[in-house]
């Protein structure tokens, strides 16, 4: 049903995968670089030119945009140049990521997620429906984003300054949460819904409300589901998805090195 | 001016009643269904496949997507197949409904409304700008929910559970509320704008506040407009669009069985 | 790339001046009128015709919507007939305009902000990503309303009332905030993360909360920048893209007649 090359633009410097669909009303530009069996599906529009394009269309020259293999772009998103995206992403609908986001391997984002373009995103990290990332924002690896959750960068507007936020590893911000710039929240921290993080919150810190503050440690938190275990640090709990999937937490990371906690 | 067949694709598999309109750059996949008198604007995709589509494109069968008669789908709707609509639909622009939403009739679904899929939305109720619903969330009849609330399924996140809320009859979910997974908000209820409700809410209740409580019976508050007469339950103030519209809402409420407070 | 005439509707009743260009799948409608040297990017639809056309479509008038000169509408716009924009316009993707609004020059509209119609905002105004302004909403000059802030107009919903809040000159509404209908925020108001303004805010206040309440005068405030400098109010601080831009504020003001503090 989608994909029967109708109203298609490929440019002729893009460079296209084995095995790519692309759907219906969809424009690809220059120096767009598909990995093999990625789907774009239909109303997309990826490698769109930045400002300067607008300024001197005949002079200007698209910087490169990459989307790795086995991706699942879904329907109306908006990808500028100069973005690159690791293997397996998954998005949903109408996401629009501006120029210059990095974006590891295995991630999500999900319908109507704005990300603003020159910011961070780490690998196997979850980004979902309508959260608004803005500019030189860092998300580190395993990260959860719930909905309407957003991360500003003026720490005093309006001003000249630019601070980007910072999400270690493992951690969860659920939703309507607002995070200030230039914030640190350590890895493996859990942020209530609709709390304001206006400071550094430590590893390992359950925080909540506005100003956020720390209620307890995660791992004091028992689970829901099996009232008698701890849920945090939820990878001992929770595979879905993730690279340990199928494996204990604890064998897997034996053989990582980046973890250093 | 809109409806000149322009790039527009309806597959032969789609079943259109009389009088359909469909908007230039529409695309209508297989086993749509679309009453009578019903207009589709532009840009929509209507029975968007899911994801079971990607993995054996040949082989897949779209569910049936049932639009009612007499409705009016704005532009750049996207509704996934394997959801049905009541009679009378009125939408916004950009909405996005995935597969198993089951909506009954007279509903208003406004701009960038965000509904997972697999949920319940009974009759006349009003979903406005920027709402997202959660997979499994259940709304009654008559209810309205207001700009950027969100409904949450997951109670302890990243986990394997998934529970809806569930909102009752005549309810009122005002601005910027985040309602929690599994919990049951009562009928003739008032939530206040930037509520995070975490726990059930009794029948009648004006709550509000992060977390939600009580603060008094709705039956207590008087009418703004009219100061000397009581606002709420609110179907004797306002009937605009309502079942009982120019009727009182006594006279209707006989000759319904479904009511049983 | 982007302006190939490809899939392009441009009505015959609509003005184009002179160098503007229109992108791909993009439609105007009747009786637009677009100002020398505009972008219209692609995917738009401006002059989108109002609830009447579907009533009448024969024998429907377009109202005029009159796009500024030198203008940026990014892709994925949608513009109500009955609008009206100054000069100088940028927008994000996505915008959503209903008809009767009335827009000053040099504003900005990002991505995926909702401006339901019949309302006013004033010149050099800011309006970012996710932004919501309902109906009859007044927003005033050098103003800046920041992510998914969100502006409601039935004091007691549902009620057949409709009341707009205003938005004095120079004032700053951050992230995540409601403002409640028929509220007046006054001048040089700064109002802080996820505050629900429910009730007048004088001129020169800091407010934050829910309910937003005064914590102090704005002009108490130091510079995060410059901590021996106090930051507010604003235009002594901050100058880009303002009409004071490399002059002092009060050298400007000198030839203002408007301004009346």
């Amino acid at each position: 049903m989608k994909f029967n090359n109708r109203n298609v633009f490929v440019s002729s410097n893009a460079k296209l995968g084995n095995n790519v669909k692309i759907g219906d009303n969809t424009s690809i530009y220059d120096n767009v670089v598909i990995g093999d069996n990625t789907i774009i599906c239909n109303d997309c529009i990826i490698g769109e030119p930045t400002s300067a394009y607008y300024k001197d269309i005949s002079g200007y020259t698209n910087p490169p945009t990459i989307i790795g293999a086995n991706s699942m772009i879904r329907s109306h998103a908006i990808i500028y140049a100069g973005s690159s995206f690791g293997n397996n992403l998954v998005t949903g609908h109408r996401i629009t990521i501006r120029e210059g986001a990095s974006i590891g391997k295995n991630c999500l984002i999900s319908t109507l997620a704005d990300i603003q373009g020159n910011c961070k995103i780490g690998e196997f990290s979850r980004i979902y429906s309508n959260v608004h990332i803005g500019e030189l924002t860092t998300i580190g690896n395993y990260v959860f984003i719930f909905p309407y959750s957003i991360f500003t960068n003026d720490p005093q507007p309006p001003s000249n300054m630019l601070m980007g936020a910072v999400v270690g590893d493992y951690s969860i911000i659920t939703v309507h949460c607002s995070v200030l710039p230039g914030v640190k929240i350590g890895k493996n921290c859990l942020v209530g819904a609709n709390s304001v993080v206006s400071k550094n919150i430590d590893d390992f810190s359950y925080a909540i409300g506005s100003p956020a503050k720390k209620l307890k440690d995660i791992r004091e938190i028992y689970s829901k589901q099996f009232p008698e275990e701890k849920h945090y640090p939820w990878p001992y709990s929770f595979d879905r998805g993730m690279p340990w999937q199928g494996l204990s937490f604890d064998e897997w990371l034996k053989n990582q090195t980046e973890y250093n906690d």
